[in-house]
């Protein structure tokens, strides 16, 4: 069934894992690769990386920097990645130079919130109407497809909220498309949705595959506040979404850890938002609910290893420290659960500085 | 009620944790401050040390050397240890210099079989009879004190069995004390228990107290080979043993973590066996059983944060990968469960190369 054409032996204890992006996602990824005896080396172009603390050897380097690239390549056994806005080019740079999971080609269709739509579409999975928005005669069309409100947003490099704006009418569109620097759009329908909730799932490079229990996700000002989990989805839903998922995963002949943004209708039917080819804050809960995290999951994947058992043993709520809150962080410390600071220097307003996770006794499997 | 004399200001995120010594305890130590948003610096004089991997710096040098210790604990906001033979000189060096926690007084009494188990019996708490053996002379009245068979051990310096032999009349004695290099020993009655036990610890700057829930230990050839929470301990002995811990660490004046081994006797009784000042491998499956493990309680206490709560939310059966089984690494992966590997470059017999945790429904608070 596996397209992978990079098909590796296992990188073995004591083998490096090379990971671009440092960020608390590249962070958590190290750690969770150190439990499991492999090195890391990280790239990434800012100097103050949380991740850099925590890894065997890191490369400050720039992501279009070929030479610099190559000389991080020379010292991994596989490169993997925690953001998707990596130059395509300097994927397939990498990847001829040593195996890289997920592939060049799932990032490219996640990278391009079109490509991503029609991907989804293709693949018989329910999303929100879409129209492209690239050039002024697309504003009218645009808007009778998607109808009012409805959501523009740039097709590349958005993450919480940022490069969107809503619209109603074609003077709206003109003015946030204007203020986007006129740069390739998508107008998306808006979703009455009745809650918002994501997937994450690991598929390995011979096809095998595990998606943890689906959480119900909270946002505030467009960026993740919470995630409980089960939350208010049915077994029929969780279900449902790992299903979605797996779909997503064999098409996208996706090697490592990704996850599925959802809208949970009324009507109970499940809607794509969007894929995000990497581990994700929602599924933060894992590292104490679940034996082997999604950091974990991700390197063992990345890295050839059978994917470990995604059941969890509790139930979930994590909670994201933003900002100022992590100020508080003695007041976190005294709270029963887990606290997850990131090592980030400077607090800046919405900034994730952390989460804490509180268990509870496993109420539905 | 403390005496400590050390009191320092909680080190914030950000600061930087001392860590002597570089093994998997101080590795997991590690791996525990950076969850919290700290940094370490370790200290080892063994250039393979699997903590150097996942530390902000290490410093490569000798436990008596004073001018190393000195350029290390600039670095640092507070120094911990991860086992309990350094210098007690060295200790007392660098107390001069930064906080230091447990204090060099703990480590004096716990480096020392004589003298820890002369500190536990005025404590109040029952211990195997024991006799100092310093010299020939002594060898008929310690026989005569604790019967035969009974132990000779080393006062300082033993692990795992090691300096340590089963002696059953003065002529054993006498060859057991020769092959020792006739150091300071002491000599132990035979302890006829139904089984081992442990209690791992943990004890604030400010007295605050929290004590996980006590393991039963299964060890083969001296060696830890598992440990079962709540195994075979009553929820009375459960307790009890926690009493000891606490009377222990008021005692000694203590702050992190430390544990408490112990002989669990057929009339249900405690005695205990001796004292890590440190985190303790019998404490592992805190990792996933419980919020805050082990490892981070150690660093909360010796950062002088408030201590996390210990309870646990899952039964654990924690089973240590020793020498060979190393290589079997694929096979644990695929074993549902929380698989740990040290990064140990050489695998040697008998040694810890890792560790792996089975986890089951809770059936006992």
């Amino acid at each position: 069934m596996s397209r992978a054409k990079t098909l590796h032996a296992p990188v073995p204890p004591g083998g490096t894992i090379g990971i671009l992006g440092g960020g608390q996602l590249g962070r958590m990824l190290a750690l969770a690769a150190a439990r499991l005896g492999l090195k890391t080396q990280v790239f990434c172009d800012n100097p103050a990386s949380p991740a850099f603390h925590v890894c065997d050897g890191h490369t400050l380097g720039k992501f279009e920097d070929f030479g610099a690239l190559a000389g991080f390549a020379a010292q991994c056994d596989v490169v993997t990645l925690e953001f998707e806005n990596i130059p395509a080019k300097s994927l397939e740079h990498l990847a001829e130079l040593v195996p890289v999971n997920p592939r060049a080609e799932a990032l490219r269709i996640t990278q391009d919130r079109l490509d991503e739509k029609v991907f989804v579409r293709d693949a018989g999975i329910g999303t929100a109407v879409f129209h492209v928005v690239d050039i002024e005669s697309d504003f009218a069309p645009a808007l009778k497809a998607c109808g009012a409100p409805s959501i523009l947003k740039t097709r590349r490099f958005g993450y919480d909220g940022k490069g969107q704006a809503k619209v109603a009418s074609e003077s709206d569109i003109a003015r946030a498309f204007a203020r986007f620097g006129r740069v390739p759009c998508i107008l998306e329908g808006f979703v009455p949705f009745a809650f918002e909730a994501s997937v994450v799932a690991a598929r390995g490079q011979d096809g095998s595959f595990a998606a943890f229990d689906s959480p119900e996700n909270i946002h505030e000002h467009h960026i993740l506040r919470r995630s409980l989990v089960p939350g208010r989805l049915t077994i029929a839903q969780n279900k449902a979404a790992k299903d979605i998922a797996r779909k997503i995963g064999d098409a996208l002949d996706y090697v490592g850890v990704f996850a599925v943004e959802l809208f949970v209708m009324k009507d109970g039917s499940l809607l794509v938002n969007e894929i995000a080819p990497r581990v994700h804050n929602s599924g933060h809960w894992t590292i104490e609910a679940c034996a082997v995290s999604q950091f974990e999951q991700h390197i063992r994947a990345v890295a050839g290893w059978p994917l470990g058992d995604p059941a969890r043993h509790a139930d979930a709520m994590m909670e994201n420290i933003l900002g100022e809150e992590a100020a508080s962080w003695a007041d976190y410390a005294r709270r029963p659960g887990a606290l997850h600071l990131y090592g980030k220097a400077e607090i800046r307003a919405g900034r994730k500085m952390g989460h804490f996770t509180q268990l509870s006794p496993l109420t539905r499997k």
